[in-house]
């Protein structure tokens, strides 16, 4: 049976059958204690074993690390659990070698990184992909709850809308021997699509098409961005989910993600309390507080205007000086969370410094584009309401210099049954971050991509 | 409000306002017929609006494809439906040009994949990625309900273990532009990550990685094959879910497919009545009863050798002539599922026609392996025990030529805490093909790509 249905069910006298891995093993002369977990939830479960046993000398030095089955019965502990099992019966399934990397003490979480196809069994390891796990299926239930149709936009593509530079080039030639036109370029009709091909970072607006069908759509998938940033907070390969909302506006598109994050942090509290627990002791101090606040806050709505108003009168000195028309620096972001000690919708952005696909106000200056900063995590999410006026949409993309032949598709939705609408971008591993208090993007994905970095 | 929810909770005499598209609009001299649908559901609401309307003139001439606003009262009908909208104030949102390809007549699919981003508007498209989400959510359940833990495995990957022909290559290099050593070859330490990557075709191995962690997991993702095949069951993107489980062996692994299968399809078969409906009688007569037999019966399982005594003795004149040792032809897996007019499973396949991760059963000739053969479909899911005799399995990777050093820690896994498990491989899109009835998997993929075709 799994451990964690063994914790939700079975009582004291119950007896069971585990499979699983010891994570300590200590033996004194007429019985041991093993520290046995399966994988199935956070707890481990204290196995006692005595010199009844007619293995017992064997199973004294049983490794850390290895496989092993055993039967007993539940009992009273007088340790920090309630119950322990008493051991009737326990066989080596296989061993862990002496070199087995992950031994009872605190490794760095460096070190770790250089292990991970075996850091995931380690408790933070354990706690933090159960919490994405938690996490990615309340996206889902969340979404589903709300009539909304889960699409698989596709990652391959031809339009390069994002500027190639940004997207990893898909191929199937030789790079050795790649076929060339009598001019000497690159022959892309003899690749597999006929074409050069990319894998895109967004499946927005693919998206965009779906919700001019199914009015609520979200998309769940890998993308992928060529930065050559070594952050703490940039990977090349990340999850993103994308919803988009036909006949929905600006604020709209707000109250969704205010009660979307609020749902999937609520799940969080409820299905991982041991995790939280184990962050709010290790990782981050007050990480259960922040959460519990999150859910019961009113988020505050600002315009990008108020928020550069707020940082001039701000009694502070700023590295980066705020104006009227830029970017905000992540310690205005800062500044504004902690002055609203909530989570802050900051709206109405300079056009010129957001993407060429959201709407343009009436002001003419600003794009209703609405960032979502949280405190002590920076921008969660990016959405805004999409341009569908036929006109300025045409304008933006030749002054963004976008390649419209690439995606007239996209622009003809605009001619068959147009309507308002607008989406929003939600990074899974930023959110992770936020949810679990880890600081590095590498250490809340299995096996991170980063420059450089391709291992396992 | 979603149309869906009104079908659900809304009773006559109720006001409500809609939004959504115009599917057809039969005006007469006093009063006209609007087909309304909005995309949440597969029904359409009809609206009736008549020239006490002071716009009644304008709504006569709303073209098919317009965005719609609406204001009524639900009526009793005396259509096919029970309830009719009686507009009471009807706006256009935008309209749709005439060359709107999605008329209300019958495209053949050949057309619809040339308007692939419009397609999903049709009555067929909306029933097909209605019941794609659908099936997708039931995977996610029925994996999240038996305590598996869903991971994201890395689309990008150095490990060439499947043979680097048969996956994309991933760069940022410029094509025209590749650097070169000195001895001329190209130079992967100049791409983002220091060496030649590839995009996966299987998040297997790492999924036995996280196994070996957390017991059962599964992935859902992309996957990629190279593949220069133009046939109705090959795309080169498509989705698949990876399902792998410690402590289970071969026996144990194709009860969980029958199991899960049998759930999937019953919450098609409860969440989808009008969509299947619909295939049934417009798509392949039939499929509602299949699809309930399918969840009653009682998968068979016999070995390939019991597979192809069966064929032998068989009063059918087969194109390929059955052997022991070699692969099953389609219409030998056909007549075996005819035969026993249930989904079949087929265990035991002899070796040299396997994966080399596949576990060497004792006899030395064949392996336990398991294909899940489903009448009228074929192969709908491939499985097996994994090799874990650390002998043996570098012995394999020797005979198939595999690069050992990119999967030294696979290897590994068998060195650290190992133990007996097992995993499969579903193809969502394939799955979908089965459950709609719908013959091309270029029809239940939202924008497929296959062998020259990248478009969208």
């Amino acid at each position: 049976m799994d451990l964690v249905d063994l914790f939700k069910s079975k009582k004291i006298g119950d007896k069971v059958k585990l499979e699983g891995w010891i994570r300590n093993n200590r033996d004194q002369k007429e019985f041991g204690f093993i520290d046995f977990f399966d994988g199935t939830c956070l707890k481990s479960l204290q196995l006692v074993y005595d010199n009844k046993l007619d293995n017992f000398k064997e199973v004294c030095h049983y490794h850390v690390g290895s496989s092993i089955v055993v039967d007993g019965e539940l009992v009273k502990s007088n340790g920090k659990q309630d119950i322990e099992l008493k051991v009737e019966k326990i066989e080596l399934l296989d061993d862990a070698d002496e070199d087995y990397p992950i031994q009872p003490k605190r490794h760095s979480m460096e070190f770790l990184r250089s292990v991970s196809y075996l850091r995931s069994r380690t408790k933070t390891f354990q706690a933090v992909f159960r919490v994405r796990n938690v996490v990615s299926f309340a996206i889902h239930e969340y979404f589903q709850n709300n009539n909304y149709l889960y699409v698989h936009t596709p990652l391959v593509t031809a339009c390069d809308c994002e500027g190639s530079n940004q997207m990893f080039k898909v191929s199937t030639f030789d790079f050795d021997n790649i076929p060339v036109d009598k001019d000497g370029k690159v022959d892309f009709s003899k690749d597999l699509f006929g074409k050069q091909a990319f894998i895109t970072g967004s499946g927005q607006l693919h998206g965009e098409a779906f919700a001019m069908s199914f009015k609520k759509i979200y998309t769940f998938g890998p993308t992928f961005r060529t930065e050559n940033s070594n952050t703490k907070v940039h990977a090349n390969e990340f999850w993103m989910i994308e919803p988009e909302i036909a006949f929905c506006d600006i604020n709209g598109v707000m109250d969704i993600e205010e009660d979307m994050l609020k749902f999937v942090v609520q799940r969080v509290l409820d299905k991982c309390p041991d995790e939280i627990d184990f962050f709010d002791s290790f990782v981050e101090k007050g990480l259960r507080e922040k959460l519990e606040k999150l859910v019961k806050s009113k988020f505050k709505k600002i315009t990008h205007k108020e928020a550069i108003d707020l940082l001039k009168k701000a009694k502070v000195k700023f590295e980066f000086k705020p104006e009227y028309g830029e970017d905000l620096a992540k310690e205005h972001e800062k500044y504004i969370t902690e002055y609203f000690n909530s989570p802050v919708f900051i709206y109405n952005w300079p056009k010129d410094i957001k993407a060429w696909y959201m709407k343009e106000n009436s002001d003419g200056e600003t794009v209703a584009a609405v960032d979502l900063e949280v405190p002590g995590a920076g921008e969660l999410i990016g959405g805004s309401e999409r341009e569908v006026d036929l006109e300025v949409l045409n304008r933006k993309i030749k002054e963004f210099g976008v390649d419209k032949e690439s995606i007239d598709w996209y622009i003809n939705l605009r001619r068959f049954g147009n309507c308002y609408h607008s989406g929003f971008g939600l990074g899974l591993d930023r959110l992770l971050m936020y949810v679990t208090g880890i600081e590095n993007i590498r250490d809340v994905i299995p096996f991170p991509r980063t420059p450089g970095n391709c291992e396992y």
